[in-house]
């Protein structure tokens, strides 16, 4: 019932496959002091970093000004990427958000919304049990495959 | 493109069915010192509390003895169910914890793994932007519908 598991450069091809195709990521943050908060919020891939946007007084935005901290998933849960990451406010560049409100469906820049700019420190990947032994792809920032 | 905004009586017929039929939710838990933390884990809803279970030392359980909050979701960005609620470690009775067994696939009691008992003090649903507006659908724990 459960499908083998997969090489490492297959599980880094579809993880590359799901940040380009996929919209919305779960995105987890927290207040300094531990009140957790998750919400669906629509990213962009640009090869290194993971770029997300919301209002800046949205708990997700404060939490990040806060902790610069995030653990966010993209797929489904028998089928995760799951990065724990880094956040700064920064400002992208013009190719980078024309892309962000194509993918998004809508422009942060027409509503003044903040950029955060997410550096994966961790990327894991798995679909079932038999994955979770060698989940990591990247870890430290550096990809193992 | 979008479909019209359902009733509030749809939404809450819509939640019950995902709570029941859905087997794993996106759990979002937090360090006391703000750590973010997201792993899917599978659930059983029992009408009234939403009851998960992962290993003693891993950090959902260590985050959830630690603070006693999370947040989660079930279902899908633009399906969400997504639930703000407080966590303490307790012991379902034998149907329960069978039912948990059996919709989980796997049995905690048999690893010795903690169950947490997880009460909503807020649900919130929507599938795309036409539905934030009335979102909650349970507040302060009462059910708005």
């Amino acid at each position: 019932m459960t499908e083998p598991a997969r090489s490492p450069e297959v599980r880094k091809s579809d993880t590359l496959k799901l940040l380009a195709d996929e919209v919305d990521a779960w995105v987890s943050t927290a207040s300094a002091d531990g009140s957790p908060y998750l919400m669906p919020l629509s990213f962009l891939w640009d090869g290194e970093s993971l770029w997300l946007s919301t209002a800046a007084k949205n708990p997700t935005s404060l939490n990040l000004q806060a902790t610069g901290l995030l653990h966010l998933a993209i797929g489904r849960t028998r089928d995760v990427v799951l990065i724990t990451g880094t956040a700064k406010q920064a400002t992208p560049s013009p190719e980078t958000a024309d892309a962000f409100a194509t993918k998004a469906g809508f422009d942060p820049r027409a509503s003044n919304y903040p950029f955060f700019q997410i550096t994966p420190t961790r990327i894991q990947t798995w679909r079932e049990v038999n994955e979770i032994k060698d989940r990591d792809l990247l870890r430290d920032s550096r990809w193992l495959v």
